[in-house]
């Protein structure tokens, strides 16, 4: 058996000079060769039987085949029979096999769970992959490749998975017109191509793979802000065959829908949620929907939120229109997403405006309705505290949504590694109901007795090669699948997974970039906005530091002044309950501690609170000074971050090498370019020096400030 | 007389915040008021009687007069008599006060030298200023106006000086249409003006002040690429008018003549120097600028140079062509300034052509010839060797061409104090008359007999209102015109003289800043062209950095890569024995030296010889990583000086910090983008790596290389 690996160890480790190159289009489903370490053990999984002949699990089967000969440079056989055969995949295989204590196991699974065994034999390791499902089967499989391209050990593997949240799903804000809306890795993968559908077949499946690899189990596919279009026959036809292309691989697709949709293309006088006719419309389009995709997911809704329309047009509450929709697809079991990001311009603190509308509405929504939170009370900035809202609304499920695509981090030119951020949330303690009542458990069904879970990631995908614009941006779709699948994941776990399967399992390279991976949401806070600064970025297409923007006639709560509040007498919004009194949508012990500048988290001390610029901060330092050494330490950790990635020059390709080095380039001098921004407008405010042993800035305010971009799309 | 000097010291000391603004048009010439604790000793100058009435005299009275109001606050007065007075002015009056010792002073001090000598009195301080002519005493009355906005001990000062060279020039390449050929200042000063003659009369009193302080005594007023109508009646008049202006501060008019103006405006057939028609027709032009302006100083000629026409294009000598301008204006005193600087596209290398050029024409020269001659064999880089020409023409006079404007070290935008780099040159030896043949004693006449000695700084004057863009680059005018005067100035010295003029006399600013300046030049030759590189710069405009520029049809040695020569092998330009054999120009032991790499100084090392990239330099290091730590050190330095600069807000003006600052943040930004662009560009060569413990690279190869500009003129 080792002969047939000899050519192949040879080429790998005579030919380092040679690694081929990479353009990223793979992702992490790229299934190189494992080290010879690992190559005795895998030896013996060259025959695989798979049980049934769905779609799914087909496609698990084929998976594994591509995945088993790519890695160990095997011919893998699809066998017929049981016997002779050393992979097993398949619903009921662990009672043809006569395995004992895997029924048990399944008992918890649910409907995508599944069950891995190593189960030994004459020859060698002999792996059992179980489920309740075939999709469970799918999802066990993609995770037994994993630790195979992770070359972790097989032998007297033992696992037992189930999903945290049942629906998974990826948000596409992808317009119409083939743009999408923050989307910084070229145009729509869905809209507006110029191949046909079935020229495009084989990316459709790249993604599918790739989404079903990490267990993401739905998509919207396109933009919140809707398009009534998408309710016509020619968008429902398409809708149909994406579905097609996708429910081999377990994902359902859903789609946003415009709330005037029934009065724009369905000619009612309106599209009043109380009205019968505006009812019957949905109840109607819904059934034309299902008649075409018979396993549709259901409808994603901004309603009444910047400039959308919704049943508060016609003096209804969120949940009259929320409901509206749900009785609509409640025959069908599809679900109503409605989305919580709403505020009025000349409101309260715009922090505080998601939880005064919707927590009064708890306990009024259709149970297949489900409230999607942001993470945080503002917007997907790159630190904010949990959204009030988890937790605060017991008889209603809440979804979380995290932006994936990185509108706030730098687009798709900085490496921002956003499972840290994501964890923070996650293990964020609403203290609803007492220590320990996590965001994360608030949401999972763990805390409240709920029938639906959920979780969105809005979308970092477009039309270019490597998916994704930064190689290092793929990470962000792979492991929010992943938490999705398993908050309790480690970020750096996810990340030494995604790195082992994309680039290298070379511990020589793998510990750097995770390094690298780990540290990089922190550097961008602090280029950005550090303590709890927070919407400083450019106006509208929201590139870069403008912290001075005054735009005429704008939107108050759509100028960084709104949030800063930078003044002679110090910087930052007041929310505590001598301000705007955020602090107190927060549970106890949370109120007072936000409340007080003292027992704040520094990380958030100028979301709470306007401070002087020589408070003392708990380093002894004044405000001030503070807020430069982190500025100045965001930008050294940039540097940081091309120093470690450089030296990793020859681990991997050089195609990607270069590509993540360039981009690094990028976000050193951006970095460079908000340090100075922020500083130097702020000190025309503290009219205090930058710490003299800092470096200083190079960039004028005065030339900063004459930047003008016009990028409505930057795809 | 304390009690008058009170309201003003209160005034300085209680309102730091009220520093005044000051916009750099003043000069070194402010005349602000010295500290308290000189005023004392200040406190008796407040009576100048001034020997004779010329306008020369009268200027150095007025400018006293000025100076000692303004930097005591005292009423000054001009007294008639001898008695009664403390500060005497002029020749002639050391008999007049029977003061012993100063007439053998003077027969040292030749036409423009001075005696400065406190001779005390009952009422406290006395000062004679005397010479042999009004043109010394003007001299000595700005050196002792000097010494006392230094704050310098004034008691028992008993100076005696005299000029190193006689000729003293600023040049001017200031076309006639207002443009200035390497001029970062703004247009012209003297042509193409929107505003009268007598409009501008202030300005130009100011720059003869400034000139006139520190010992300059001739100007070029138009570019040596020369527009033959400067010899036209409308511009003869011209220059008589500026003359006018000029000549109560000692300063004679120059002119730069076409060679060919006999043909262009003369109508004759040709330029032939040996043409008796062509020959008479310069003896009349000369006397019909004689005639207009009795004490024009001469002419400055280049010919047969970068296209200008000249003597060659008759099949005649430089010395032909010289020697027929030199006979035009003998009868007058007038002299010819003869550039050296030639260099034919074909021929051999372009540092060695000067030489092969000048030097066989040694003794064929007019006594009233100068040959001009570039500090270095190519042009004004941040470091050359110097010409080798400088000592290798014992029979003629040499003057040494330096550039002040900054051509090649950032235009106005860099710091960068040039006295250090003048400095190498007059100090470098050429060893011609054994050791201790410097350049300076090479061309000031201690080392050769000759009737004339010069030196010519291309000036960095425009109409900007700091004159000079950058308010250090007016350092840098002072300096050449202090250099010029006395090439044994330290540079440091000079730079002290100018801080305390220009800016303060407080050691906790002046010791940083003038650190700063020390250091600037050798920064900027670190993240240019370190280690003997040169000509590195873009096209053209010679602006940031274009290693790479490949222009179609041109002059090969107009092209960086005719210097550098980067290939796989190595880089570096050998001019050894085995190469160009360039080092055979100079002396030994010279020559020797340079030709052997373990000899050759480190800081030429690439001018002299093409070197691997793993060639070990002294450090240990191989030659890639030295080049790599000389242009990050040079970034480094631009950082520090931010760093040094930024600590001394508050020690003078806001306007001038902030002009400074905002330069120096272009430096950093451009010493960034010269580190990247060479190193980045030179490793596609090398293919090493730039050193792990370094900064990462900032920018991209193939970016930098799409940057154009568009900038004949940078006015």
């Amino acid at each position: 058996m080792r002969g047939k690996f000899l050519l192949l160890v040879l080429l790998v480790v005579s030919l380092p000079g040679l690694i081929s190159a990479e353009s990223g289009e793979k992702l992490w489903l790229r299934y190189v060769p494992v080290s010879e370490t690992v190559l005795d053990d895998y030896s013996t999984l060259d025959n695989i039987y798979a049980e049934g002949e769905s779609p799914v699990i087909n496609v698990a089967k084929e998976e594994l085949l591509r995945a088993l000969e790519g890695m160990t440079g095997m011919d893998v056989e699809i066998n017929k029979k049981l016997s002779g055969s050393s992979v097993y995949l398949g619903v009921g295989l662990h009672e043809k096999l006569e395995l004992p204590g895997i029924e048990e196991h399944l008992n918890t699974c649910g409907d995508e769970g599944f069950v891995i065994r190593e189960i030994g034999g004459e020859k060698g390791l002999r792996i059992v992959i179980t489920a309740n499902t075939d999709a469970g089967v799918l999802y066990g499989t993609f995770a037994f490749i994993r630790k195979l391209q992770n070359e972790e050990e097989i032998q007297g593997l033992d696992i037992v998975e189930a999903p945290k949240y049942q629906h998974r799903l990826l948000n596409h804000w992808d317009n119409l017109d083939g743009t999408v809306e923050r989307g910084y890795a070229g145009h729509s993968i869905w809209w507006n191509r110029e191949r046909s559908f079935d020229d495009l077949k084989e990316d459709y499946v790249v993604y599918a793979r790739a989404n079903a690899s990490v267990g993401i189990n739905g998509t919207v596919l396109n933009n919140v802000n809707a398009n009534p279009d998408v309710l016509t026959d020619e968008y429902i036809e398409k809708f149909a065959r994406f579905a097609e292309v996708l429910r081999p691989y377990n994902i359902k697709v859903y789609m946003s829908v415009n709330f005037s949709s029934p009065a724009i293309i369905g000619n009612l006088e309106d599209s009043d949620p109380l009205k019968d006719e505006v009812r019957e419309w949905w109840k109607n389009k819904v059934k034309e929907i299902y008649d075409e995709i018979p396993d549709f997911g259901g409808f994603l809704v901004k309603a009444n939120s910047e400039g959308q329309p919704g049943p508060q047009d016609y003096g209804r509450t969120h949940a009259d229109g929320a409901n509206m929709l749900a009785e609509a697809l409640e025959p069908y079991n599809g679900i109503v997403m409605w989305r919580a990001f709403v505020y009025a311009p000349s409101g309260d603190d715009r922090a505080k405006q998601a939880y005064k509308e919707f927590v009064p509405l708890d306990g009024e929504f259709h149970e297949n309705v489900i409230v999607q939170v942001k993470n945080g009370p503002v917007d997907f900035q790159p630190r904010e505290p949990f959204s009030p809202v988890f937790g605060a609304m017991e008889h209603t499920p809440l979804m979380i949504e995290f932006q994936i695509t990185q509108e706030y981090l730098g687009f798709s030119n900085h490496l921002a590694y956003l499972p840290t951020m994501q964890k923070e949330t996650f293990e964020s303690d609403t203290y609803v109901n007492g220590a320990g009542s996590t965001v994360a458990k608030a949401t999972d069904g763990s805390l409240f007795d709920q029938k639906h879970t959920a979780i969105a990631g809005v979308a970092n995908i477009g039309r270019d090669t490597n998916w994704t614009g930064h190689h290092f941006a793929q990470a962000n779709w792979f492991a929010f699948g992943r938490l999705a699948w398993d908050h309790t994941l480690r970020a750096d776990e996810i990340g030494r997974e995604w790195l082992g399967m994309t680039f290298s399992n070379d511990s020589a390279f793998v510990k750097p970039t995770l390094n690298i991976m780990m540290r990089s949401r922190e550097a961008v806070v602090n280029y950005m906005t550090p303590l709890g600064l927070h919407h400083l970025m450019g106006w509208s297409h929201h590139h870069g530091p403008e912290p001075w923007t005054e735009i005429e006639d704008a939107r108050p709560d759509w100028l960084p002044k709104y949030y800063h509040k930078a003044s002679k007498d110090g910087i930052g919004f007041d929310r505590s309950t001598s301000g705007s009194d955020a602090v107190s949508q927060y549970e106890e012990p949370l109120a007072s501690m936000y409340n007080n500048p003292q027992t704040c988290p520094e990380n958030l001390i100028l979301w709470f609170h306007h401070l002087p610029w020589n408070y003392t901060m708990s380093s002894g330092l004044s405000l001030w000074d503070e807020l430069c050494y982190h500025y100045y330490d965001g930008v050294e950790e940039v540097r940081l971050m091309q120093k470690k990635w450089d030296r990793l020059d020859g681990f991997i390709d050089a195609e990607r090498f270069e590509h993540v080095q360039h981009k690094l380039k990028i976000q050193s001098r951006e970095a460079e370019w908000w340090r100075d921004a922020c500083l130097l407008y702020f000190q025309t405010f503290s009219e205090m020096s930058i710490p003299p042993e800092l470096e200083r800035p190079v960039h004028d305010l005065e030339e900063l400030k004459k930047i003008k971009f016009d990028m409505t799309h930057h795809n």
